[in-house]
């Protein structure tokens, strides 16, 4: 059994993380958080005191890291006995703390694919240029990798690989749909580090049809969607890591990725994006000073963490799923509700961090319990979904499913026995152990 | 007479006046340009070369000046013997400039007002804060200081004089309308330095309304107003320099400045200034760089001398005077039109350059020839404004007058010989010897 965590960065992810990890830290052991600011640790630590988070007594401590320093990472690796790294930190730092857990032989696990800051969509499939160059190596080491396990990509992928394995023979395309139906009250901000946010949208939208990479334009696609709960929302194509892994592993010819945006935040995307405001490439003032026009408005606009408490509403996230079984056609939509306020209340986050901050968690839980222990490296979309989806279910994001049998919880062992039985092997659920106090507070998320 | 010119900027507006001094170089001498990057003064020369504006012989020359440094300054007025300094550089260097003409004993002009760069919309009267406080010491050394006297301020001022001398016993309003209905062609730019431009709009707009100071908002107030050639435009009530001296000088109740804005322009204003990015005070970047927000803008932003040569349309800028003349209500609109690529062709620059950069060139004429050498500091509506438009007629920037007798050409001395016997002391106008060349442009100008 793999125990204590380091958790590297301090943003919302990484706060979202800590909480959860302190939840469980009777699977999970001691806990620490490492940020080139060492501060935003501490207030993360603080946070989980006044929330009373930690479950079982264990070691809860800040450390001061700048992790592109590979060996200065190793070192803490080592020191702190951690054998699960979770890396929340900026997607830039990836291969840097890939290469840590490498060399201390930790299992390593991200929520976003690894970027170069003076590059913008690079060209697909994404993970090859950069994770998947290390798949030998990792697997020589026999450090579990698990790449991308937020909600999404994460949790999508393991929907899309629920979905395929349980309810069809043939799946002609999967949709991811993201909406964000919540309301933080501010001018303009994004759910998440701005420079991320923006450098998603400012090139090529990649989209995987008929088995091959087709181009589009940001914006260029709309469609509207009727989604359970926060009902019909306009999205636009979008490009988004999950493609890039999605792709090459389930099989399915049409691979989509659909964001919700509003009118307001189209407008002012496109007035920076028009403007140049949006650009990684550094301009000169007429002082003569150089300076990244996307790192200026990154520091004007609001902090995401801290729109967490007065933001209202639901995120409703998931994938619908066509193709056909036993030769008649089927569509199935996997997804989640997430309540803003409700996850402020239990973790002092807005959903957007919770939505990600939890998957990564469950996936260490699945590390340390030996059952996503793979020793080499993944997309979640190879890991059995069925123990990720029941052990989020118990931990605050419930998995629910809506087909032409209706509207329910997706329970992976009930679900899988009620369409077939030789599956059943696959639904080795994990027990009580984690803490069942979560469930409670699924539900009332859920229904709340 | 006062001779030789030392242009201080190499912007828009000191191209222009580059040109028209040296166009006008039998009065005016030996023309000298200075900004802190020669090489933008090298351009300039060529550009007069090129156009072949000058008109007879003397020096043209180029100097490297950091014109905030007031001894260098001073020591360039010497060396090179200009009696005439014309500052089309930033409005932050104003109060320097103005410093070294006084030590130096040259005649002083601008065309904006001084600011202080971490400050923006100090309270009213704007020239109180600064170029008021030094009339003593202009007067003390016999300088003559013109301030403000671009278009707008400036032609406007002398517009307002002239009306409410000529036209009016009583004058209740002077509404200024200044209109761009040209087209630069490109997403979004300024039509002057973006940094003076968003500054004049970030803050309390304040308008002179029954003889008080009142503090609207920006595009709070909106106005249609169906003006000459360019037709019917939508304004907004808007702070601008020269209300805060003609609202002391004129007697005029009411004295409000309207700018025209199209519904993009709004947009793209609103997104920037809402988010914070016009903002003049730093922020500080993730990696910890400190930067003025309004000073990235900037750079982002198209340079205003590069709209010139696509640059299409008109601009209309006039006063719309409201009041009563033997105890009968009158309305009169004095003002220009002006053309951009008419503006280009004759000197390669767009109007909003060539309507501040004329009047300035027409002022230090004025001066030369001794009209206007007061030697003391004045606003241009304490001027006689009557060889000042006579001028600019000749120069490309003619002068029409809009009321109940119909549309025509305002020539001051016909004017005023049509309305009274008695004023015609004030209408000794300059005779030929500023090359009458330019009139046939202003009658293109107008006409075309």
């Amino acid at each position: 059994m793999k125990r204590n965590v380091l958790i590297i960065g301090a943003g919302g992810v990484a706060h979202v993380a800590a909480h959860k990890c302190a939840q469980n830290n009777i699977l999970l052991g001691d806990i620490h958080i490492a940020s080139r600011t060492v501060t935003k640790c501490d207030a993360i630590i603080a946070s989980i005191r006044e929330k009373d988070s930690q479950c079982g007594p264990g070691q809860l401590k800040a450390h001061a890291l700048d992790a592109l320093d590979i060996s200065a990472t190793t070192a803490l690796i080592r020191e702190t006995g951690c054998q699960i790294v979770i890396n929340a930190g900026s997607p830039f730092l990836n291969m840097a703390v890939m290469s840590a857990c490498i060399e201390a032989g930790a299992a390593y696990l991200d929520t976003a694919i690894h970027e170069d800051p003076a590059k913008v969509c690079e060209a697909p499939p994404w993970y090859g240029n950069y994770e998947w160059k290390r798949r030998e190596e990792c697997s020589q080491a026999g450090v579990t990798a698990v790449l991308g396990v937020g909600f999404d990509p994460g949790v999508v992928n393991a929907y899309g690989r629920f979905a395929l394995d349980t309810y069809f023979d043939k799946v002609d395309s999967i949709d991811i749909i993201d909406i964000n139906a919540g309301s933080h009250g501010r001018y303009f901000a994004t759910n998440f580090d701005p420079e991320i946010n923006f450098r998603e949208f400012t090139s090529t939208v990649w989209s995987w049809e008929k088995n091959q990479w087709k181009a589009n334009k940001m914006f260029e696609h709309r469609q509207e969607w009727d989604m359970p709960v926060v009902g019909t929302h306009a999205t636009y194509l979008t490009g988004h890591d999950e493609l890039h892994s999605m792709s090459k592993h389930l099989g399915v010819p049409n691979i989509r990725f659909w964001m919700g945006f509003g009118e307001h935040y189209i407008n002012v995307f496109n007035v920076l994006n028009n403007l140049g405001l949006l650009s990684e490439k550094p301009v000169r003032t007429a002082e003569g000073q150089e300076v990244v026009p996307l790192k200026v408005v990154k520091a004007i606009l609001p902090d995401p963490a801290s729109l967490a408490p007065t933001y209202s509403g639901k995120t409703c996230i998931g994938d619908l799923v066509k193709g056909s079984k036993d030769g008649k056609k089927q569509e199935v939509l996997v997804y989640n509700i997430c309540d803003h306020k409700t996850c402020f209340e239990e973790v002092g986050s807005q959903a957007i961090s919770y939505t990600a901050g939890v998957p990564v968690v469950a996936a260490a839980m699945l590390i340390a319990d030996g059952q996503w222990d793979v020793g080499h490296m993944v997309n979640v979309e190879e890991l059995n979904p069925a123990p990720f989806i029941e052990l989020m279910n118990r931990m605050g994001l419930v998995t629910r499913v809506r087909d032409a049998s209706g509207d329910r919880v997706l329970e992976p062992q009930k679900e899988r026995a009620s369409l077939t039985v030789e599956d059943q092997s696959d639904a080795q659920v994990l027990v009580g152990h984690f803490g069942y106090q979560q469930s409670t507070l699924a539900e009332q998320r859920m229904t709340g």
